[in-house]
Order: C-alpha cells, then sequence, then structure tokens
C-alpha cells in the first residue's frame, strides 16, 4: 500500500500528533510529512521522540519538533502549544493518538488501574483539546481534531473495560464539538481502527491453544490485519481539506470486524457448501 | 417466568397482532389477552387463526377475532381494520409480527426470493402501518404501533440479507413516524428479540459437528434462549399505556448477544484463570 | 401515570441507588420501595439523605439506609456496601443515578470544569459498579446493574460536553460489563431519560425570548415533559427479574426527542397543510 | 474544491453508476474517469445517458458507456453487466446511486407511493447487488459495492418515509455483505450526505416564510451546503484500492448535521454570548 493523497496536500500545515514517537501515531505523522506537514510529536519520553524525530526527518526531509508532554497535565499541554507556535507559527491540527490499556478480566482490575487508562486516553484527551480549543478560539483560527478511537466505544468490550469507558468519551467529545464548535471553523472527527497489530504479539501473550481460539484473524471478514499505511491514508484525509464537509464521524476501518460480530447469523460462514447444497435439495423437493 | 404487569393493564383495548396465530406473535397476543385486552389475529391462514383464536379464548377467559389477511395486499388490511371496528370498536394498537425469512448463503438466492421476503416483511408492515394510521389520523384517535425487528436490522447479517434489509426498513419506518405522527397522538417502538427459537430446530437444521460451531447459546452471554413470556411482558410494556414516554425506540431483548459478538476482546472468555493468573504474576514482576 | 407492576415485584429485593435523596434517583427509589425492596440511598449529604429517607419510609412503609458517600472515593463505597449487608444482608442491585453537570460553551470551561463533572459521572459510577462486582463475584451472587445516562452518549452535545464524556462511558461500561459479567450472573443495562425537567427551570435560568427559542417542549414529539412515575416504571422494570433476558441494552424514554433532531426532514413540520395541499395540487397536475 | 487523489488512483478499473446520467451520481462518475476508470452509467432514459457520456468524454478524456436499465428488472441489469464485459472486460465496482424520492407527510401518501420509491430504492439496489455480486463469485473475481444511503437511513426521518425504509435496507445489505462476501474478495461500503442540494431548489418549493422557518443551514454546523466534489473525493477513495481495509462502513459527509440535530442541547447555539457572561458571573458569586 502506498499514499494516495496528491503531493503536497498538507503543504504548509502544522500537525501535533500526541503518542506520535511510536506506532501507529508515528505511521501517521510520517505520512504528513510527506504530504508537506510540519510534525510535532509529544509523548512522555524525550528519549524516544527525539530519536524518532531525527528519524523521521531523515526518511521525509521534513521538519519535526518532539516535546516532551505529560497529557494528563493541562500546563504541560500549553507548553506544547507554545513551542509549536515559536517554531512553525499557527497550528492546523491536532491527531489525538495518545492511549494507554490493560488487557485483563474487569474483576481483576483495581480502580487505579482505571484511573490510570482513564485519565491518559479520556482526559488527556480532553485536555489536549480544550487547551487547543481555546487557542483557536482566541486567535480567531480555525482547525481540525483528529481523534483515535475504538470500535468498542460504541459496542463496549470485556477485558479493556477501562479503555471502552475513556474511548467511549472521547468519541462523544469528537460528536459534541463537532456541533458546538463548528461556528469557529474547527472540525472534529475520530477513526476507530481495528487490528492493526505487531505479527505474533498475540501469540507471544497467549499459550498454543489459547492464542488458537481467540485468534483476531478469524473475527475479520477480510482475514487479514490492517496495514500501516491503510490508516495514515485515511488520517491524512480526514485532516486534510479535502474533508472539509466530514464532520462529528468515526470512520472505520477494521475489514468488517466489529459488524460480522455483532450480524446475529455470520458465524454460519462455518457451514460448509456441501450442507448448503443438501439444504437446497431438501428445500426444492 | 410470569406476567408482570397489573391486573387489566390493557382492560378495554383492541389489539390487531399480525401473525398472531403461531410462535411468538400468539405469546405476545394471549398475555395481551389476560391484561384484559381483545385481540385480532391475522395471517394468510384461516384454520390456523380460527383454532388458535379458540384455544386462546378458552385459556384466558378473552375475546379473540381471527381475520384472514395477505398483507402485502393493502385491500385485505383495510378489511380486517374494518372487521375489527364492526367487532371491537376503537382500535388502540397493533403488532407488527409476521415475518418470512431465507436462512442462507446470499449467492445462493434469486432476486425473487429477495422480493419475498421483503414483500411480506418490509411491504407487509409498511402497508398495515399506513392502512392504521389513516384510519387512526381521519378519526382524530391516537394509537400505539408495536414493530418486531432483529438485531441485524442495524449491524446487519450475512445469511439473512433479505430479511436484514426487510427489518432495517421496518426499524426507519418506526423510527420515522415517531417523529411524524406523535402530533395525531401515535407512538412508534419496536422490539428486536434475539434467540427465542424452537428447543432443537438448529439440531434438525444441521448435523452434529457444524450445529456444534455454531451454536448460538455460545454467542450469548446470559448462556441460555429467551422465555416467550420474557417478550410478552415487554411487548405488553410497550404496548401500554404505561411506556406512554417511550417513542421512536427500539428495545433488544437477546440476553446480550449482539454487543457481546460487536466488542472487540470479547472471546478472551475463552482465556482460562490460569493464563490469567500467570500473565499478572508476569506484570507484577 | 401509576405504578405498573404486580404488587411485590421487587419483594425481598436490596437495591442501592447513589444520588438517591432527591429527584428522580429519589422517585425510582420510592417506587422500589412500593414494589417490596429495601432501599439504600447514598450521597454526598447525610442530612438530606436522612430527611429522605425518612420521609420516604413514612410514604411507603419500607425501610430506607441512608449512608454518606462521595462516590470518588472507593473506599467509601466499600463502606455503603458493608452498611448495606449489615443492615439487609444480600444486595440486589444498584442504580447508578448520582451525576453533575455544567450547562455552558465549552470554551468557558476549565479543565478541572472537565474533571469535576467526569470524576463524579465516570470516576463514581466505575468505582461503584467495580466495588459491588467484585464483592458480587466474590461471594458468588448475581446482580443487576442499572446506569442512567442521556441520549447525547452516543450523540454527543455541545453545552454538556464534560457530562457527554462521561456519560458515553458509563455506556461503554454497560455493554461491555454485559458482555463480561454474564457469566457471574451479573446484568447490566441502562436508561437514557430525556427531558423530566423541574417545571420551569429553563425559563428561570433564560429570559424571555431565548427561553422560547431553545423551548425544549419544541423538540419532542410527544410536546411534553416525562412524569417522573413513567422513569420509575421502566427502571423498577429493568431492575426486576421480569427483565431477566435484557442485557447490555440502553433503553430510551424522552417521547422522540433525538430521534426527531436528528432525522434530516423532521423540521418540515413546520409546514402548514395549506401548502402541502399546494404541492399536492400542482404534483397532480 | 479539487480531486485529492494521485493521478491513475483509478487507472484501469471499470465502474458502473448506476443514476450516474444526472446530478451526485454523475459527479462521482466523473472524478473516477479523471481518475483513469473507464465508466458505465445506467438509468432509464437513454437520451440522457447519450448525452451524459458525451460530454463526460469530452471533459475527462475517459471512456463512457451509457446502458439504458431499469434497475427493478433484474434482467435489464444483467444486461448491463454483459454489454460492460463485452466493451471493457472485467469490471471493478458498482456504485448503487439510482434513487427516488417524495417529500411528503406520510399520510398523505398512498401505499403505490411507497411501493415506488421502495422499488426503485431498495429493490433496485439488492438487484444489481445480486446480480454483480453473483457475477463476480461465478468468475472468481472480487469487487467494491459503494452504496449511497443517507443520514436518516438510521435516524428515520419523517416526510420522507418510503426512502427512508429502502435506504435503511440498503445500509444493512451493505454491512451484511460487507462480513458474508469478503471471503470472496468482495467489499461493501456506503456514504451517507447530507445536503448538497441545487442552490434554491428549497426557496422554489417553499414560499418564503416557510424556507425559512425550514432552512436546512440552519442545522448544517459547518453552515453550508456540500460541494460535490468533496463527494466525489470520498466516493473515489472508497472505490478505490486505497481504502482495502475499510468494509462493511459508512461514511456520513453531512456537514454535522445529523449530530447536530440529535443532540440535545445543540440549541443553545440560540443563546447569545451576553447571557452566558451574565449566568457566568451569577455563578461565580
Amino acid at each position: 500500500m502506498e499514499g494516495m493523497l496528491k503531493e503536497n496536500s498538507l503543504k504548509g500545515k502544522t500537525i501535533i500528533v500526541t503518542g506520535g514517537g511510536t506506532g501507529l501515531g508515528r505511521s501517521m505523522g510520517k505520512y504528513f510529512l510527506e504530504l508537506g506537514a510540519n510534525l510535532v510529536i509529544s509523548s512522555r519520553k524525550m528519549d524516544v521522540l527525539e530519536k524518532a524525530a531525527k528519524e523521521l526527518e531523515q526518511e521525509t526531509g521534513g521538519k519535526v519538533l518532539p516535546v516532551a508532554c505529560d497529557i494528563r497535565k493541562y500546563e504541560e499541554i500549553e507548553q506544547v502549544i507554545r513551542k509549536t507556535e515559536e517554531r512553525f507559527g499557527q497550528i492546523h491540527g491536532v491527531l489525538n493518538n495518545a492511549a494507554g490499556n490493560f488487557i485483563s478480566p474487569t474483576e481483576r482490575l483495581s480502580h487505579r488501574a482505571f484511573d490510570i487508562v482513564v485519565d491518559i486516553v479520556l482526559r488527556g484527551t480532553y485536555n489536549f483539546t480544550l487547551a487547543m480549543g481555546k487557542n483557536w478560539i482566541n486567535n480567531k483560527q480555525g482547525g481540525t481534531f483528529l481523534n483515535i478511537v475504538t470500535t468498542y466505544a460504541w459496542t463496549g468490550s470485556g477485558y479493556v473495560v477501562p479503555s471502552a469507558c475513556a474511548k467511549a468519551g472521547v468519541l462523544a467529545m469528537t460528536r459534541s464539538l463537532a456541533s458546538e464548535w463548528a461556528k469557529y471553523g474547527i472540525r472534529s472527527n475520530a477513526i476507530a481502527p481495528g487490528p492493526f497489530p505487531t505479527e505474533g504479539a498475540w501469540k507471544r501473550l497467549f499459550p498454543g491453544e489459547v492464542a488458537e481460539k481467540i485468534d483476531p484473524l478469524k473475527r475479520i471478514p477480510l482475514g487479514r490485519f490492517g496495514e500501516h499505511q491503510e490508516l495514515a491514508n485515511l488520517a491524512a484525509y480526514l485532516m486534510s481539506d479535502y474533508s472539509a464537509y466530514v464532520n462529528g464521524e468515526v470512520v472505520t476501518i477494521d475489514g468488517g470486524e466489529w459488524i460480522k460480530g455483532g450480524g446475529e447469523f455470520n458465524s454460519l460462514d462455518e457451514v460448509p457448501q456441501e450442507i448448503w447444497d443438501q439444504l437446497e435439495k431438501m428445500r426444492n423437493r
């Protein structure tokens, strides 16, 4: 998969990506750079950020500003914004991508574990959104928010309940501000990525037969995980002016995973063709 | 499970149940009778209706009018309404319950098979709703619609695609008229029942190991099918004046089935406790 | 509107209502008492709780235990549970009803205002749910959670954004645990009430013509606010065993408000009949 | 707004657009041509199609095949497929865009009016989808379906109820086949466009003060209608391989319209800043 947008589609834009030093955040940031944007990446680990910034600049020829920030602390976010403005001037977009999660039966979690996830995912996101939004409104500038959520933001899911609570909150904020702040020229959208996991993460976590039973590939109609560039293409579209009329929307990119799980009779995929043949004959007799 | 509403909760109401001679429609109709309603049951098979009517009257002491009707034919519905008014006077509620379905890979269906299901489920329902609504509006009476849909009305589902199309249409009509016809005192709601199947239907249809793999009980958090009275309780509530402020709503009663299927990590139910123990130890090291 | 369930429908059940000393929480609690339940009400204000407890006991002849509790503090919730068990033995249900809200343009809120609402609504609810759930699982008892959310938990809404975030989180938790904890006999459901406001609250808040423009009655197809007993009937159903097969569901009771607002052409209600007459004539020419 | 995808993004693809001779269908088709696709446009009116085909070829330098087809007739669709294969070989995508609608109070519609809309929109779409899907499966080719729906496919809406029923059905089919036919390499997605109307259509239809009251611009947070190219960009993305991991999704492009209508407190947009100032002062006293 390659990049889809025309060259320079984000030329002259400055975009902040929280959690942008690693993983999917980094992949999306890299594509923003390739499209001509200035990139700011933030997370708590300055060494990771600096290494990523250097590599990204080399790979793309773009400009990357790493800024350490604990998004649970409002003042640190205000710092990120100030430093960004000092370096690049006006800010055009924020990709709220930073997250945390515990995969565990809920009854094995402490309330503190809930707090940790909700503080990073929900509090961190509304902190950044509030600080950036106030800045844009005060400066009479518009801007674009893009928030990474999950499909279980609306279905809920066991075993990741703190994350489900927090991501649902982020989704509600996305839709709320899409209405309320549109009058200031601020758009808000979200992406719900399905499984884009590191190869074999599941297998390392769980022993053979368990990994087999819960194999996420079985849940996905398309039968494969997503590629980072596929997510990056969607993110760049939603961050760019090309999507200027998309507002308050969450776009799912999961190969059909949640819709397959939710549909009552989709498990009939397990019925072999011979049996359908037989049933058809019986019906036609 | 027993009936939940106070005695006479539907006293003096006249309610029409399409597809009311058998199955869930009959169970709901029976409970309406027990609560004091007059019942009209309609379907294409007059002999089935007459037998059911007689039995229902004996079981409940209520009054049942069977009227043959092909709901695909608007004129026959007008007949049902006229005969009901002749017998019982004003009509208070319609339970749109009649349905048809083919369980099959979609590519094995002809377009005529699609037509058959859509004609019964969607066309039949809007025909009945339109005829009854016009009657209520002309007579300056209010009334209550209750429509039986499915959870795959919003998730979609393979192997029942004509039914998914049609039930989704019924749900959209429910919500549309909840807005538009409320000014005439007409409420519209729906129920999405999960699996309330006949014992062993699946096993008769599919041979052993296939039935095992697609066992619907595995999909249901509560681990059991629903009881007819559970559905009847919900239907009676939504048909009664007790739910007078519920409008445009679809209530799901499926033991949590669709929500479990949709949630990305719910399959971790398959991970045994020992493995969670191990993972916890590793995390705490 | 009167109570709908048969006498003693909640006989012998012990139910905790957070925020149960006033408003809708009190109304629901009162009806639980009338149906035979023991009631525990909690909030931060012991004087309000004690007064409410005394009045509720007098009005219903039931037993009410008031327990002061700040649901943001996990240990205080554990206290509520212990005191309830000492007084009434096994606990059967929790109604997570406590809430807080600021009605304000979002850019006028500080991040601390967000924290306050999210801490009460989301943190408070998961704290209570976690403490109660662990207790039930340890004691090998089942139980029922019923959570009060809002329709903007899924649509989002401007001017109440912290509440939208938090209520969306509560809804996701409801659906998540409906899947995960069903195996322990624990059900989870929610209600999304529309406008059940105090008469004239809006008018006191906003001056004449503004109150007129934003009149919430205009948004409601049924043209009226809900009555407390209507909500209490629904809550008692979902708390009782009569709804034993409803799990992971949110039932909206809003007179059709959100569905009317969402539907693209519902504002055509403003077109007078004469114009429809004209358009019809033109079409038929 | 200009086209967003890289040159030749649809090079060598053959795409059929139903209802492709006029309006939004034509605009999307034109952009497919610009991206290198071969285009087939179908509708009932061959003269309109031929004129459009000639113009589109001149404007883009691409190849356009017009084929007359009443999509309510399965055999005519099979003809479209055959003629397309004769001219262009393998077919890669179908944009189900043809539609019909009546804007009217529902009680003023006959059941025949319902039939007309449902036959074109739902029956026509499943006919085309079934014929194309069987063809792809028989030929062991994959392909992409993209279906145009509406936001009232899930919210419902008064005054367009037949269309709401039919579009909801199309959405359910989209999601159903996204699961079921993914194994054959067939993806299914949908777009829900908000208002992209002809300038002044509303004003021509309704006299001054009514048009003012129902002004759709008031419903849209972004305060403007969409541009055809904005829809075309989204459609081209979903039709191209760049969206290969998006499956079973409906993407809304409506400026935030439905989300604003649905959110309970969004009408507080009408409260002027002075009053918020006053309220803030009162709160802080």
